[in-house]
């Protein structure tokens, strides 16, 4: 304990009375998750306020041989930001910086502070005209560090790619504390190994990213909203590709919604009522958004009188308002809500070729239907982009155990088609601890050992985000 | 010369008679690359049919401690994949490895092996009504894993982006002849480190791209394209931002003509004539593509009729068919030709942020003049990207040493102008051999070894492409 406290006692005074939480009455809002897990208590919170104090907190970390996990708005899925259950770590949360350091409206980018919410990004860019397009359900308190240290997703993918493609230039604290300075805010830029790629989606394993220089877009003026129904998940990716075609790139959003969703949405929300007269299998809410002197509803219509005809489309509702619009998006995010208060289910994030995304839901729905055929299959997503949220709500006559029990194995069941689609079980949320058993399984050697070796390059005392992604050798 | 023959010996035992080339005289078309620069000769000339066959001429290299360099079309401007004038090489070239993978239409991805000519590719997405939107001068010769190798960049990066943005999936042939197999057709994947985009860029020095798995587009069924004269450089990118805004993200290219290089072009193309009746300071070429219900027109006049309202253009040819658009696309072709009928000249490949360029521009002019009044500026470029090829014409009274050094001294000039605009002094070509000393002279100490340590942890042996962007420790 002696060696805590004066790694405590030397933290405190380098961050000062603000910048460390000893008290472990303080801890409890940074040990929860999005999805309300949680792990272990920390051995404290730092709360650096600039590249500096982080640099200087890792360095004290190393001196100490203190394990740490950065932390941005602990909105992640795969428990990639909570502190661990075996060994105390230090949790470096960035939240105090939240400076926008330059909004450059000619050049379409910003710099920004890595504890920026992204919802403030979005509104800065928004200041100037601009646009930044990464759009999730966590946007109001999920921050910018912990989006390029997770490849963060979301909804508008097809269109302007995921945190990937946002990002310009990085400035990352390397697990020995050094500062790697990589804020650069151009376009085009072929020098050396892209070293920012190798941090993003990295989740906290190779660094800790205090700032980034994120691309924007021009603001789209005008959107179009539909919500169809469709025949068939088959019918749903044929016209998603005729949309691709038919809307050159201006199509933002293709979400994949069936009629069971549509019911927890009713559920959750009562104030809706259904979509259109008659209850359809399927239904896919599109969007369409442009600037300048193109005509939205036009090509929407051209769109669905093709669909029809060629009978990907029975029936549909187009938004004719942003209020209407945004009732069509109330059917997405209550059915989330709606399935959250079902309790115990299995929330997958898989994706495959947007060309087997039909064939692999069927094939998914036969082995949940062998395994548990009183179970319920909710299998919605980013359809455009190839990724099924594919869940499982199992029969409500079951204890909590025999739930838990029932869909480990379909779980199990499910990524077993997930390989034979050549797909992937982790699309978007990344990998954490919660999926790397099974991404670890499905790895070949020699790509594990790059890993590994990756790892042991940027953090040889082992001492950041352990056991993420890749097990802790010191955890078995 | 025992282990050389020995290892040849070996080598054609593995790859049959068409897969080695061991006479010198049939090396000549692998010594020379684009630009006409020639280093040293190779040990050989493998030229491997499969991933395996390239995976055994790698172990056997190992064994033998023989340093290899991959090759595909050789068209790059870095003397990256021209073997070494010190040590001789084995030349691996990719270009048997040539087999159209796989197209799938309907997930917008085609699968190749890298050596691959672009402009086959680009037909077999054709075929399909797909686009692989990767337009390069040397299409026809390029190769797909040479593109990859080096992010290859091109006309229309502001719209679809770089290689680094276009690859799927990789299969890699490891510095140690393990295979890497990174073959996912998947538009959303989220599984640990990436990979494919350590080895985008690598220049071949951390392992041999093998194949590829690149996104599509839908093709685009129309495009619009003008001519526009310009008041300034200013102005050119005050119009480029308005264009953004305008032409939702339509826009496919935007390259800026001084008038320079128009009179380059009609010196090389005499066919050509001025294509308005008034001489102009600066041109814009810029083109419009659309699928589906969009009046191109419409919106490029709308466009037309504001930048005229703002002072942002001065006169202007609109295409009204295929063959004018052709012509108008000559003039950038053809100046190319020209710049290089005037014989030793400088090339640079500079980006700086889109909102700097014009500052840049005029602050780069100045330090040429201050140098060398009589030289002649032709700085145009991909300026959608900020990407600008400022190049310099020495005067021709001077003698050859006399260009080359004048010229030297330049270059060395402009790369300073370049570092206060936060710049890079290399947008797209890579650094190879040719910008290592600029490029290690403006790089941290903390990324140079964050650069080597990559290199040693893929490339322990130190045999492949040694000397291309790191220092060769053998060498000095």
């Amino acid at each position: 304990m002696d060696k805590h406290t004066d790694f405590l006692d030397a933290l405190a005074s380098l961050l000062g009375p603000k910048g460390v939480l000893r008290d472990p009455a303080d801890h409890e809002r940074y040990v929860q998750d999005w999805a309300g897990d949680r792990l272990g208590m920390p051995l404290a919170v730092a709360r650096p306020k600039t590249t500096r104090q982080v640099s200087d907190t890792v360095k004290l970390c190393r001196e100490y041989g203190i394990r740490m996990v950065p932390q941005g708005g602990h909105t992640g899925l795969v428990r990639g930001a909570m502190p661990d259950l075996e060994s105390p770590e230090l949790v470096i949360s960035l939240e105090r910086m939240d400076r926008i350091r330059q909004v450059d409206p000619l050049n379409f980018s910003i710099a920004v502070d890595a504890g920026c919410i992204l919802e403030t990004v979005k509104r800065a860019a928004d200041a100037e005209d601009c646009y930044f397009p990464l759009s999730l359900g966590a946007q109001g308190s999920c921050q910018i560090g912990g989006n390029v240290a997770t490849n963060a997703g979301g909804l508008n993918v097809l269109r302007y790619g995921m945190m990937r493609q946002l990002v310009m230039g990085l400035e990352v604290v390397l697990p020995d504390g050094r500062i790697w300075d990589g804020m650069h805010a151009l376009h085009k830029d072929n020098r050396g190994y892209s070293l920012a790629q190798l941090f993003i989606g990295s989740e906290g394993t190779l660094g800790i990213v205090t700032g980034a220089v994120l691309k924007l877009s021009p603001r789209p003026e005008r959107t179009q909203t539909a919500l169809l129904a469709v025949p068939s998940i088959h019918a749903a990716m044929q016209l998603y590709a005729l949309a691709r075609r038919q809307c050159s790139d201006l199509l933002s959003a293709f979400e994949l919604i069936p009629r069971g969703c549509i019911e927890l949405a009713l559920e959750a929300a009562p104030q809706l009522s259904d979509p259109l007269d008659t209850a359809y299998p399927h239904y896919v809410l599109l969007e369409l958004a442009a600037t300048g002197p193109v005509d939205l509803a036009e090509m929407l219509d051209a769109l669905l009188a093709r669909g029809m005809d060629d009978d990907l489309v029975l029936d549909g509702v187009l938004a004719s308002s942003e209020s209407q619009s945004q009732r069509l998006w109330q059917f997405r995010e209550s059915m989330l809500e709606g399935q959250q208060q079902r309790g115990e289910h299995l929330r997958t994030d898989i994706s495959v070729p947007t060309s087997a995304l039909a064939g692999f839901a069927e094939a998914a729905s036969q082995a949940v239907g062998a395994y548990s055929p009183d179970s319920t299959i909710i299998a919605y997503g980013h359809v455009g982009d190839g990724n099924l949220h594919f869940n499982v709500l199992p029969p409500a006559t079951l204890t909590e155990p025999q739930k838990k029990a029932l869909l480990h194995d379909i779980e199990t069941a499910l990524f077993e088609v997930v390989d034979r689609f050549n797909g992937s079980i982790s699309a978007e949320h990344g990998i954490g601890r919660t999926k790397q058993a099974a991404y670890l399984a499905r790895t070949s050697e020699v790509e594990r050992e790059l890993l590994a070796g990756l790892k042991q390059l940027l953090d040889p005392d082992q001492l950041m985000s352990m056991g993420r992604i890749l097990p802790d050798p010191r955890a078995s």
